[in-house]
């Protein structure tokens, strides 16, 4: 297997990422470019092989396999996106099969938070335990679950939805057409949009966060209110501690079903660090009474933007000596 | 292994039962006998010894192993009993070790709701699936949980505490000490008490309950209020019906984070038969979004009182296999 060369590849909404890896899936050379949305997705999807391809040529090795990370819904099985709402032409896209006819390798593919989750566990904040949850905190909430070592998917893939556990009951409407999931009240959509309905509500205690957008309420993120709260502003602080302790319950829940050893947030809201942190483990800890929380440490992942491409180049690594 | 005997013990906080069983963890014979609560604990576990032991004589055959299902809290490692409300007498009582020395053999420990789901995987609700999620729905909610073939521990044991998720931010105070908790909403404790709220709250639209206990509010259990919905109350039906939608709550949480081919509920209250299982499926199937429902069985446990029991059997079984 020494010789053997691996391919990554991670396609999110907005960027892509390629990386040739070695047997231990670590990384010899990466590239990222925007993902081109609005192109025919076969012809984006053939710019991904040809810069693999290049990237590849130069190494001296044999390609063993390759590991994608997608936005879903996508089926596995099948090797096929399913209309992702961040790429929503991407309709039954077939790209396994693109890909492995275009790169000449066995390809396998996986969505990218549970591939993020295995990055972390392989080769970032979850080094070392056997069962972790993996949250991704961004623009919505995600997730993957780890077991024993392995990811797990559950019937139809849908394990990992942690994001969708309803912990506001009657809450506000979510993406998905539930009404209170953690990804409604949590995430930085949520966040925003309470943002904008506090301010709608009662404009005169929202100078401190308007401030911020030159009073353009629809420019509010929850970056915005992050650093509102940060620098002391009530509205912010109380928009935001909210929401944090929405993600503590939702974290804790899974640790009453789970009590993993790890768990790992991920995601581009763990940029406000302890500000997120603290809330989250104290609520952690207050609320979990029948498991013992201590030993369970809730730490950011290590890996930054390259989780899921990490895991990616595990899943091919994997695969590959499975079917060696 | 076919002429290997082994013993299977539940010690509830009521009743005791055991069983001997072969090496297929089918039941030859068994006995069931109040659990004497008052005794001094190590009196009572001889007590379960001799009447092991009685069974055991007239059948041919070696034992190998002995499992035990206890109430908890439990220390697995130790092999010790610590304090289970329903027993608080047995504060560090060191079971294992009593009842190896008692029956010569090896002994192994895990909780009660473990092993039912252990039981209902091996014999019962749950047979033919890898992933599953038991829930016993009784005076408490308690759980298990198993991943691929096997019951997962996780930190401290503390895995499978279905019962502790929070459902209801800042609801009503659970035993646990925490609020919301799906426990203190819907199980046969979590009933009675909104019902005593509810009467107390309105008296004038509480006949219907409070004819089916001579008007003592005390009496109330979940029981009547299940009927009384049955019958078309409508106290008894929006308190019933309340509960329900919590329970469908957190049997769909479970199902968004592991998405297991099955969920299973056992307990007392699965009594209620469709009156429980229609709104949970119902519930499940409406906040559910991102996992595929349809493929999902939500079942009744098909062992009745003797889930944990036939678990026991196969955790002795399992281990003295390994041990072997």
């Amino acid at each position: 297997m020494k010789d053997s060369l691996f391919i990554g590849i991670d396609i999110g909404g907005t960027k892509t990422a390629v990386a040739i890896g070695d047997a231990d899936g670590q990384v010899i050379v990466e590239t990222r470019f925007a993902t081109e949305g609005e192109l025919d997705p076969l012809v984006f999807i053939d710019r991904i092989v040809d810069e693999a391809a290049a990237l590849l040529s130069p190494i001296p090795g044999a390609l063993a396999g390759v590991g994608i990370a997608c936005v879903g819904p996508l089926s596995r099985d099948q090797g096929m996106i399913l209309g992702p709402p961040n790429l929503p032409q991407w309709q039954a896209v077939p790209l396994v099969e693109r890909v492995g006819r275009g790169l000449a390798a066995p390809v396998w593919l996986d969505n990218d938070a549970n591939l993020a989750a295995l990055g972390e566990h392989r080769f970032g904040a979850g080094q070392g335990v056997s069962d972790l949850v993996y949250f991704t905190v961004s623009t919505g909430i995600g997730g993957g679950v780890i077991v024993n070592g392995k990811l797990i998917h559950g019937v139809g893939d849908g394990a990992g939805e942690v994001g969708h556990q309803t912990v506001v009951p009657g809450g506000p409407l979510c993406g998905c057409g539930n009404y209170g999931c953690l990804e409604a009240v949590a995430s930085g959509t949520g966040i925003a949009r309470r943002a904008a309905e506090m301010v709608a509500a009662d404009p005169s205690a929202a100078a401190g966060l308007l401030a911020r957008v030159n009073g353009d309420v629809t420019q509010l993120t929850a970056s915005h209110v992050a650093h509102a709260a940060q620098a002391g502003d009530p509205l912010g602080g109380r928009i935001w501690g909210e929401a944090m302790y929405y993600l503590g319950l939702g974290v804790g829940n899974v640790i009453s079903i789970l009590a993993p050893q790890r768990v790992v947030l991920g995601g581009g809201m763990i940029a406000a660090g302890d500000l997120l942190f603290e809330p989250v483990r104290a609520t952690v800890k207050r609320h979990v009474r029948m498991v013992p929380t201590d030993p369970i440490a809730i730490v950011p992942a290590a890996l930054g933007q390259d989780s899921a491409l990490r895991g990616a180049l595990a899943l091919a690594v994997d695969n590959a000596a499975v079917r060696a």
